[in-house]
């Protein structure tokens, strides 16, 4: 068992605990506004190199190892998670807030994500496999023999975030993707939740040790994101960054890395007010399941999700205000979740101040406060289209259960609303797919600034598996290029190399003529897909 | 015919001509060192929006044409470059002093490249699908219908290199993966050699206009790199940028892409010194064919080619001494070319002086100087890898036939040497196999630092297909996760999009259920491989 005690705690490097020379910090319970837990050291901005130099050293080894002894320490670790996962929640609760049904579903996909990555490591597509064949014959030059693979970019640094303890945190996305990928992991703790950030980084460290992996393959930080955290990511010995939070915190992050002598990327998943697009012809149909549907993705982990629906398009006309009206009559009857810390409570609170004072918006309605501190009720305004083109900040993020609902008169005008929108992690339609309505040219302007489009559906929930973009256009992420859930999230951390005429007793296995490992292969530009066995 | 008159020429903006308000320009011949071809107008900067307007407009039909529309383009594009080849090979002799044989060599390969990246196209490969079928019955929670495919950037700025008038300009590798992707493409051309991309640029647009599609998808513009080179990348309706150049304008590209409001990937070539080690096991067999391939590989092209080899690694001792006299011999009868400007020939011969002042740095030959102006001899230089691992300076790029041998004792020092490079586009090792020379950590060290490893050969020359890198860690390239040559190029402009619970009258073809582009997709996890049929 991995209890926290009541004694001061250290970050954790290579195995090791250190204590911190930059002070302490302690979680709050955001319930009930004081302290819990016990008292965590914070790194010193010159403490931070002995993770890096770990991680940097337990690269060489870590990134050679077998598909089946990476595949095998992740399923350690997924199962090592899911042991400590009593204890992971009960600590959990007190330093987040959310409830236990919530956590426990967060549990269980952080330790279904670890086993994904095992078996995307398992698999191999990653390895991107390219061969050419020699052709010795060819005119006017002959073509070499060439064989392209991916390696792993080196060290990785990930940024645990505030409103995902788990599945975003310290054996979250990021780090199983990161490993999976062959990287060793340097972690900064989200301060908000420090012993559920240890309990798992334990975990995780025992599972290094459990197959004799070297010790900087994990580490966790505690520190301070502007110093430790900019300290971190300027490191010469990391390569790439992993970070889920605010626009603010990700954008430093990306001006840190792009001043680095040498530049490495940033993946920041920042900010995403996803729209919701209600047709009229969904408007016209079950109007209490949208309702509903609606008010339970807003109001669901008190709007503290990255794909919260933050703008809701309602047509015009009687539908439309029925609509409204139930949204009202549900959120009346909606209780504010406890929120994540003070702070966030105070910046939502802020948030909606602005909102709700800014002209021409008007409010639909609010639930009630949830009981002790830090519970907000979940609020609702509205506006008119022209208003909402003509103001840009009515398009920024409120990070919490604050939702503006868009009055549009023709379906028509939804193509340029959509054209004047930043980046976005998630767009969503409702429709009515026999009412034959042209959604063509909204589809094609949303595609263009969003990872995820869905279709009477909502945005919050993310399915963690092969075929899922948890991504989009800036300011949603720092690069779009890419997914932070699922299994493409491997890629962010690989790049290719191409072997020119290596004898074959040099050839590492997944180009090897015999393919040892089993990996499906492009061959001469069409793929050669490798046959699976029960174990697949 | 595109004949270039002598009259003054202009800009190509959506297939029409425009006069710059920024100056004019004129090329030079640099084997007279004097004007050559007639004057072209320099675009003022506030004359860039039309063409990124016009590429932005195009976008919108250009991303959404069918992939044999697409490829029938690039075929296009591809038969009227070769059909211009005549006069783009004498234009291009005139303006940049490079010989015949290896332009008709460089002509081939462009064309040959815009027939490949149709070929890739045709593949639609690059869509990138992933399915996973919706389960309805999943626990706790249902499994959405998910598909997963790729879209482009949107508009992409293009600068033309000097070092290859065509197949890194006009119509080179950047413009024919952006092209092939989806993007439209505004190349701002080498003010090296204008004559040539405007006729290059002729065809192009004659494509464009052929197919019957929007002028925007193609502009070629004339203007200072400083101004309105900085103004296309800032301009926000670029989403993506090549370049292949200096280390200085890449990154200064870099810095304008990363301060924009909503950054873009700069995907740069830019600087590599393509290290190559002579193991002990080499250097005791056929010396005359190292010799003779190592002047060849570093004399060719004037030494202007971004992988010519710039260090070369030889033991000490007698097999080593022996080798570098017969480098000696052949380099004293070998004669520089012409090279491409006053300006490139001024910066290698300052290059070359910085060198052999270098303290511990010896000459070990020269070759002779080529007729006319702007021809400077090839030269080799010698150091000691103590005085190497010490002078970092001696590390930097000479753009040029300079050579600096690193002599070393023991095979054994190679991997540290190595460590301490910085990214670099090749290496490449000689060795004999039979000799079972350990060189494991010298690969591995090797592999790290390069996007391609030789066995054997030499850098220059890099084969256009399937499995090439042409790439490799900062500061070889901006962005080392990607390849800037072969069909792996396509990737860079594009990223993923989840379409969730789409209904099947609205799914883009690539993820339609009965697959009517024939693409290999993923489904549910593994490869499904499109029926190839003879038009494949």
């Amino acid at each position: 068992m991995t209890t926290v005690s009541e004694q001061t705690q250290h970050s954790l490097i290579a195995g090791r605990s250190v204590p911190g020379t930059g002070g302490t910090t302690r979680a709050v319970d955001p319930a009930l506004g004081a302290p819990t837990g016990p008292e965590f050291t914070l790194l010193g901005d010159d403490q931070v190199a002995a993770a890096t130099r770990a991680a940097d050293e337990a690269f060489a080894a870590y990134r050679r190892i077998t598909p089946e002894a990476r595949a095998a320490f992740l399923d350690t670790a997924a199962e090592r998670v899911g042991r400590a996962g009593e204890e992971i929640v009960a600590v959990a609760m007190r330093e987040t807030g959310l409830p236990e049904a919530r956590l426990r579903g967060e549990l269980a996909r952080t330790v279904n994500q670890l086993r994904l990555f095992a078996g995307v490591v398992r698999a191999g597509d990653h390895h991107g496999v390219r061969i050419e064949s020699a052709l010795p014959d060819r005119t006017p030059v002959p073509r070499p023999d060439l064989r392209q693979r991916t390696l792993p970019l080196g060290p990785v640094a990930v940024f645990g975030a505030s409103n995902f303890p788990l599945a975003f945190s310290v054996a979250g996305g990021d780090t199983a993707s990161a490993l999976a990928a062959g990287c060793p992991v340097v972690f900064k703790a989200h301060n908000a939740h420090p012993a559920t950030s240890l309990i798992v980084g334990r975990a995780l460290s025992d599972a290094v040790a459990e197959h004799g992996l070297p010790g900087g393959v994990f580490s966790l930080l505690f520190g301070r994101g502007t110093g430790v955290g900019q300290v971190l990511v300027a490191d010469p010995r990391i390569r790439a960054v992993g970070f889920t939070g605010s626009r603010g915190g990700g954008t430093a992050l990306m001006a840190t890395a792009a001043a680095r002598e040498v530049p490495i990327p940033v993946y920041a998943e920042m900010s995403s007010v996803n729209p919701v697009f209600v047709l009229p012809s969904a408007a016209s149909g079950d109007r209490d399941a949208l309702a509903d549907g609606f008010v339970t993705s807003l109001n669901g982990s008190a709007g503290q999700l990255c794909t919260a629906p933050g703008l809701l398009f309602v047509p015009r006309g009687a539908d439309g205000d029925d609509l409204v009206a139930r949204v009202a009559d549900r959120l009346a009857a909606a209780t504010g979740p406890t929120m994540l810390t003070p702070g966030i409570c105070s910046s939502r609170l802020e948030g909606e101040k602005r909102l709700a004072a800014a002209a021409g918006v008007s409010a639909v309605g609010h639930g009630r406060a949830g009981e002790g501190e830090n519970a907000p009720a979940p609020a609702v305004y509205a506006t008119d289209a022209a208003t909402f083109a003509g103001t840009p900040e009515l398009s920024e993020e409120v990070f919490g259960a604050v939702c503006l609902v868009v009055r549009y008169g023709s379906a028509d005008l939804l193509p340029s609303l959509a054209e004047g929108m930043e980046g976005q992690l998630t767009a969503t339609l409702h429709l009515d797919f026999e009412a034959d309505e042209d959604v063509r040219e909204l589809l094609d302007a949303l595609e263009l600034r969003a990872g995820r489009i869905l279709v009477n559906g909502w945005p919050t929930g993310v399915d963690v598996g092969d075929a899922m973009v948890h991504g989009g256009p800036f300011p949603a992420t720092s690069d779009g290029r890419s997914t932070s859930v699922g299994a493409a999230a491997i890629e962010r951390f690989l790049r290719p190399v191409v072997y020119q005429n290596l004898p074959a007793a040099l050839r590492p296995e997944p180009v090897r003529e015999d393919n040892p490992w089993n990996l499906t292969r492009r061959v001469d530009g069409a793929y050669v897909v490798a046959e699976r066995g029960e174990n697949a």
